[in-house]
Formats: structure tokens, sequence, C-alpha cells
């Protein structure tokens, strides 16, 4: 059957990623045959997001099955497995994902493995929809009303099987009557902020401001902001949190202002292997990121830049972690660990 | 007589200036040759930074004394005083400038006048310089051997006289073999970090490595920073600092990791004359320099934008100020008046 969201849409013999690289200015569906080009578009950020890597590289192994055919099995997928698995190192819904599959059909054979890998690709996709949407309950149930709050890179639709994470929260929030507005940081060097949240934002109706990342300290010090809410690429077993460039600097600042840090991610986003953020590798992406802008050149040709795409908030800094089946309040490794062995129906 | 430094040039009869907008891709000097073009350069930052802006000024009012020929006084050049005052408000040394040429050759007429306001602008222009030299060895003083440090913005020749301030203190560093290297944060949106800083340190030979203004936390998590070293547009009597926006995010995250958080510039910057930094008007520029990028759309045609210029560091979180007569520690009212009471040559 096919499943849909803003950026993935699945058809059942293939998949189209919505190109996120030329939003806002331009609508490109890619299609995506393999699991190299699946691989391909997750590396490149045709699609991004902790959970739409997860969603797309799920369908990238059920269409890989589907071209094998009779020959398909676990073993002689594995290259697939591989080229999957390395495409992006940092979010962990992606190994969360292919090792579900694993566990789902990895006993299978040629088209009943097929059928079965695209039947769990697509309930990890509509999963991840109704997650975000109990996440968002949750989420809202934190705000004060009224509330305005600020939001770092891009955690909504485009990032997720649906509605989003952070940005599922700010939707539940707004269509409760609770926000006054949101300021959306700009993100760069990706720019997630000015090209997908705010667009997303507007799209719904939603009260958005643009700011520069440099803002945020300003913003709170003046008193115009009464959360911070973002998404998360891999949580630890004691809660040190892995996402976007910049959240550590938005949590230091949040402590000092004495605003709620609040961190939304479906439990796919927990890491229980990992002790502590220290063991997460931080992926460092192209420099030109950093010294052009959409093909314009910013900087000297040769200068030298750092450019980590992620930074690790530790779980000191968190006020909240909100997930599909509720609120870890001041994440530490014993509650992270009770909130795991929760089950949802609990 | 011909005055020149990195983005001014005095030839007598009119002043050139490198236009900042178009490095370091291009290198166009402009002739400014009245006290509207003068205003009119500040306004649309060809030439930015405290110190160039006071220097400009005052060169544009000497212009336009020398266009008035016999008619010039400080009367009939209120005009030109009024628009040059008005070009921006932020950095104080323009109006320090403008009163300075009142208290030399106020009372002066005609073309006595105009000399004696280009004999003062000369001086202003050459004065900077040697503040900035003497700054950048009191700030060298206050680094550890072998110090990484991180800056934000421009304070550099470009932005000042010469040698600059907060780049001024990198550079006599970085003479005195006192430094490892240098961070400098693009400082979005008019990224004078990548465009002006990271090319004056490639010039010089000053290892930079070029990062998102999102990166400084995770930099100082990481234990690479050994200092923040910044520049001001405005010090207020009881050390408050208005300074580039992101200022005080990085004034905050420096605090956090016990990094000390250094700021320079020159007598001229400091005025006494506002008690704290609650009465420092800050400019909030076009939200285009946030949505676009050089021409490059980023974000929605019309979706809100923030775009505030700058924002105040409180004197709290300030290790020392550095000015060309020496160091402040820890400023509050009683020791930026003692400091404003010494004469240079005590």
């Amino acid at each position: 059957m096919a499943v849909n969201s803003a950026a993935i849409r699945w058809l059942g013999d293939h998949l189209q990623l919505l190109d996120q690289r030329c939003l806002p200015t331009e609508t490109l569906w890619l299609d995506i045959c393999d699991s190299q080009q699946a691989a391909d578009a997750i590396r490149n950020m045709v699609v991004r997001g902790a959970p739409a890597i997860g969603i797309t590289a799920a369908y990238g192994l059920a269409l890989e099955a589907q071209i094998m055919g009779n020959d398909a099995s676990w073993v002689t997928l594995q290259n697939a497995v591989a080229t999957l698995a390395d495409s992006r190192p940092t979010a962990v819904n992606l190994f969360w994902a292919l090792e579900r599959l694993q566990r789902y059909a990895g006993d299978l054979q040629g088209k009943a493995l097929a059928q079965a890998l695209a039947e769990d690709a697509e309930a990890i996709h509509r999963e991840d929809l109704a997650a975000n949407q109990a996440m968002g309950e949750f989420g809202a149930d934190l705000l004060p009303s009224g509330a305005t709050v600020y939001t770092h890179c891009n955690t909504g639709a485009l990032a997720t099987g649906g509605h989003g994470t952070a940005l599922g929260i700010i939707r539940s929030a707004w269509a409760r009557n609770q926000l006054t507005g949101v300021f959306a940081g700009e993100t760069r060097p990706w720019l997630q902020g000015s090209r997908l949240t705010s667009w997303e934002l507007l799209n719904d109706g939603i009260p958005v401001t643009l700011v520069a990342d440099s803002c945020a300290g300003q913003l709170m010090q003046q008193g115009k902001i009464q959360a911070v809410i973002v998404g998360a690429d891999r949580i630890t077993a004691n809660g040190d949190t892995a996402n976007k460039i910049g959240t550590y600097n938005l949590a230091v600042l949040a402590q000092h202002h004495n605003i709620p840090f609040i961190v939304a991610a479906p439990v796919s986003t927990l890491d229980p292997a990992l002790p502590n953020g220290s063991h997460i590798v931080i992926e460092e992406r192209d420099a030109n990121e950093v010294r052009n802008v959409q093909g314009k050149s910013l900087a000297p040709e040769h200068c030298p830049v750092y450019n980590p795409a992620f930074d690790i908030t530790p779980a000191q800094l968190i006020t909240a972690i909100v997930t599909e089946r509720g609120v870890v309040h001041r994440p530490d490794t014993a509650k992270i660990n009770s909130h795991l062995a929760q089950t949802k129906e609990s």
C-alpha cells in the first residue's frame, strides 16, 4: 500500500523523497529505487532528520530485497545493509530501523522477505507519525499558557513520518491555543531553520520569527522565550543527547536564564547501549558547507574549516526528554532505564 | 597628507573606502567626496567596525567643510553632522569623533575650519592605529602561552585604523609566538568572520579555522579554547558592552566553561554618559540580511525576521576590558571611572 508523509512517499515498488536541499524555493521529488540510492539520499541530505533517515533506510532495504527477488536473504542483503548503515554515523534511528527489520524478517527468504521488509518499513513510517502525535501531547503539557518557544534545526513533518518531534510539540501546543509564537534559529550551516522550519510553520499558520543562531541569548536575556524545544539524533543511557550543532549552546544559555530545555524524540532515538555522550561518533561534514551558501562563496577559498554536524548536550542541562511514552524529567540512567522498560500500554 | 590603512585611504581632497560588502571575492575601492556619501557608506556597511566608522565620519565632515569653502562653520555644518550621526546608532565612536572635531575646530570658520577638521580626522586615524598596537600588547599579556582563542565578527585592520582591537591582540600574541591558533565564528548574518576575519588572518599567516557560530559551545566543551576575545561598539559606565549579535552567547558560554572573556576597545568606545547597557540603542537591520545571503534566498520570502545588529553583554560576564591605556579586570563603574581619569602617560 502507499504511505505518504510530507517528504516521503512510498509507492510499493519505489520511494519518492522530497529533495530538502532545494526547499523552500523549489519542490522537487526524487525517485529512489534501490538501497544505494537511498543511502546516497541520506548522505547528501536529500532527506534528513533522525526519524526520516530511519524510515528511508527501511524502505531502501525493502527495495533491495524486491530487486533480488528469489535470491533475497538477510545474508545476500548484507552489502545493502552495510551501505545504508554507512550513510550517516550519528543518528541512531538508522541502525535501529535496520535491526528492527532483521528481527521482523531476518529469517525469511525471497519474495516473502521482500514483502515482510516492505510491511515493516510501512509500519515504521506509520508508527513514527503516531509516536509524534503522542509526543506532541505529552510535550505540550510541559508548556505554560501563552508561551513563546525557541527551536533549532528542523524537527517537523519533513524530518519524520509526520507532525514532528520538537515541532510536533509546537504543533500540538498551537492546536490547544497554548502558544504565542515560535522563534526559529536559522541553523547554520545547512539552514534547516530558515529553509525548512520557517516554511513548515508558515504553511501551518503558526507565527514564526526567524533569527540568526547568535540571537538566542539576547532573546532569552530579554525574557522573550519561555522554553527551548529541540529534537535528538541519539540519546545515550544517561540522557546525554546528540543533536544538531548549536543545541549545546542553547542548553547552556537556557540554563543560564533558568528556561526549560526540552528534548523531543521517539524511543527509537534512545540508545541504551552507550553509557554516555562521550561514546557518540560526531559526523564532520564538508568544509564548503561553511565556506559557501548554495554555491555562493562566503570565505577565502582554502580557509580551514571545522564543521561538526552535531554536538552533545549533557543530561544535566536537560529539563525533560519527551517520547511517545511520556516524559522523563531531569533525565539520568535510572530514569531512562525505567522509561525503556515501560511498555507503550503501561 | 595621505593617511592609509587597510580599508581607509585619505587623499586630502577625497576619501577611498574598501567596499567590505564585496570581500573576499572582490577588492573594490569607492570614492567618498562628501558627508552624505560617507554616511551612506557607514549605513550600508561599505565600512564597518566602531573605530573605522568614527574615522570615516571624521573625514566625511572634513570633506563637507572643504566643499563649503568660505561658508564653512560649525553652524553651517549642522546638517552634515546630523546626517553622519544618523547613519548608525549603536557604535559610540561615531558620536565621539564628531564631538572631538567640534572641540578641536568648532570655533573656526571657512578654510581654516576645513583644514583643522582634516588635520584632526587624520589624527584620529593615526591615533587609532597607535591605540590598537598598545592594546595588542596589553591584551597579549593576558593570554597563556600556546593559547588557542575564539573571536567573533571582524575587529581587525578592516574595522579600525589598523592592527585591530580584538584582532590586534591576536596579532600581537602571534608576533610573540604566544598563540597556537584562532577559531573565527562566521558571524551571521553579515558574515564578518567568514568574509573579513578569516581573510585578514590568512593574509597574515595566522592559523585560522572558520566555524559556524553554533560551534562555539562544543569547542569550549572539548577544551579547545583558552580565551574568547571580542571588540565592542559601546561600553557603558559600568562595563556593560554592546557588540555584534552573538557576543552575549559567547560570554555566557565562556563563563559556563570558566574561560576568560576579553573585550578589546579604544577609550573612545567607552561611554560614561550611559550608566549601564539598558540605555544603549540596539540597531535592528533589514530582514533580508537573514532571509538571503548575497542575493540567494534562504527562507520563505515573507518570513518574519528579528535582526538586531548587536547585543549587550553585562559587565559581570567580562573578565577584562583592554584599552590603549591598559587593562580593567572584572570591570565595574568605579574601575571604569578610574581608568578614564588616568591619562595616557600615567
